[in-house]
């Protein structure tokens, strides 16, 4: 089959051997998969990364190997579902696994990030308990934003959000709009500060203030989430916060960065919280796509055939770029919205 | 009055007017004043604080300057009480009083920190609105400790805890041991790092598991607090917090120190919530006292007189050695325990 390989820095279309479902794994055939900040962060050499990158995807169940777990029943009913799926593989045995999900398992590997193929590709292994069925009212082009949308998800899992939460996001791009997106749903009184057109048209339609830059914002908010993945972006958004404010951090990156902007003393003094976010709940995510809270598509920056996987990486890594999805099926042409 | 005075580095007692009470508030004669990590630090210039210092007192009124609020009665009912005092003065107008408390107005006094003469001194002036009568059966050793160990009770009040939680207290010192102790009456399994021989005795009979570095604590815990002061121990710290679990830092000091401990990617990965904690509630601290619950008079070191000040300074800096106190009313003679 095609797949796209990051090795030394680069991204390219390579022919790469079928991949062999475990028992209890799926043969999943991938309609759509997204492009998304870690992606690029691989080439940057996040998690010294060698292998098929994609952990954002939509696609077909074509088989399914029965394990003690999903019986031939179960396997069965699997077949020619649309599925979306979770992207960490724990143990399932351990403390962390138990304590604090396979997400958190020190063995754990992650679909396209740690010891595992991702999803750009034509088929992908996963295991059948990470599945989600997609709901028929969504499409393709929504259900692939099924795992970033999750990711923002995770915030309210973590932080209390009401009426009265007047939340910041710095950084709304692919990932920023998502969350600022979701906590608007919630009822927060949201302000972005966003660099792409794209990504303040999309938010003003929903009822979020949009600025261009971090000093444009008036400082004392009840919650920011930090989304650019730079260290000036963090020290911007950690001077919003206000006393006894939280500060959600969702970007990984390959470089160190910006621990200095998270003074001990200066967090002490003025009570911050700090949260760490990275993973989040895919029925909620599915929720908010079925019942229309919630549209991506307009997030969609272009459709790539996977032959064209080197273009779509360089399309994504652009500055204003929102989603740029690769289309196994696709043909040669770039689709743009 | 004699008053102990830091500038420039040094502390000495010398001859100071008597403080001035504005309407509202009361002037306390000091009873016993305690010696804090952050008084230490005000010697190392933090806050560029030039004035009088101490936030942990206990004392009895002495005169109070009525105003709106307090009345003549109400004025008179607080002559001749024991008191223990809220170091936090705000402007109680702005809407940071009103959010966070007056411990984050950005106009705020703090007694003996920022702008307000403190406690080491034969009398102090402070708001009646921030006292507290102390309780017949606390002891004046026992309620100079009040203002320390609200802070310790700060951190239930930000932390669910309870007979599940693993909680590892790193520089068991000072205010640590009071944390562990806090921990601890909440049911929390605690462990705790402490250099000094006393806080392990003192720990240890509380039932709190008592090691001397922290590479020996087994790492994993729900919650680390971080007491010691020190970007060393801050890292040591983090290094102890599982994934999902919580890091409370409570150590204010002078110098920057310790913001590559707290890297962001990481945070991100293992979703650490990183909590500054600062100023607790003295309600909740006299009521620990005046049940039996926590007993902190085993951590007094020394008792200095006032005219003593630079030795008592001097002997708080010591490694290991916990607290400190003065007194006013003390002979010539150093009082060890």
């Amino acid at each position: 089959m095609r797949a796209l390989v990051v090795r030394n820095g680069r991204v390219g279309c390579l022919a790469r051997p079928e991949p062999q479902a475990a028992p209890g794994e799926a043969i999943v055939r991938i309609t759509l998969a997204g492009i998304c900040g870690t992606d690029l962060e691989l080439l940057a050499g996040y998690k010294g990364f060698v292998g098929t990158p994609g952990h954002e995807f939509v696609g077909v169940v074509e088989e399914v190997v029965e394990d003690v777990v999903v019986g031939g029943d179960a396997a069965r009913a699997w077949i020619g579902r649309r599925v979306v799926g979770e992207i960490n593989v724990g143990c399932h045995e351990c403390q962390l696994c138990a304590v604090a999900g396979p997400g958190h398992c020190a063995e754990r590997r992650v679909l396209g990030l740690i010891g595992m193929d991702g999803a750009m590709a034509e088929r992908v292994a996963i295991p059948v308990a990470n599945l989600h069925v997609v709901p028929e009212s969504v499409s393709d082009a929504s259900a692939v934003f099924a795992e970033p949308l999750a990711a923002a998800c995770r915030i309210p899992e973590q932080v209390e959000i009401d009426t009265t939460t007047r939340a910041v996001v710095v950084g709304a791009g692919r990932l920023g709009t998502l969350c600022a997106l979701v906590l608007r749903a919630r009822g927060a009184r949201v302000e972005a500060v966003a660099r792409s057109d794209r990504a303040r048209m999309i938010l003003a339609a929903a009822g979020v203030s949009v600025v261009t830059s971090a000093p444009l914002v008036e400082p004392g908010a009840d919650l920011v989430v930090d989304a650019t993945g730079s260290a000036a972006g963090l020290a911007a958004a950690r001077l919003l916060v206000r006393p006894r404010g939280t500060l959600v951090i969702k970007s990984t990156c390959a470089s160190p960065r910006g621990g200095e902007a998270l003074q001990p003393t200066a967090l002490v003094v003025d009570e911050i919280t700090v949260v760490g976010s990275r993973c989040g709940p895919f029925a909620e995510a599915l929720r908010l796509l079925a019942d229309g809270t919630i549209d991506p598509r307009p997030l969609i920056h272009s459709t790539h055939a996977l032959s064209r996987g080197a273009d779509a990486f360089a399309a994504a890594a652009n500055r204003g770029t929102l989603k740029v999805l690769l289309s196994p099926d696709g043909d040669e042409r770039v689709r743009t919205l």
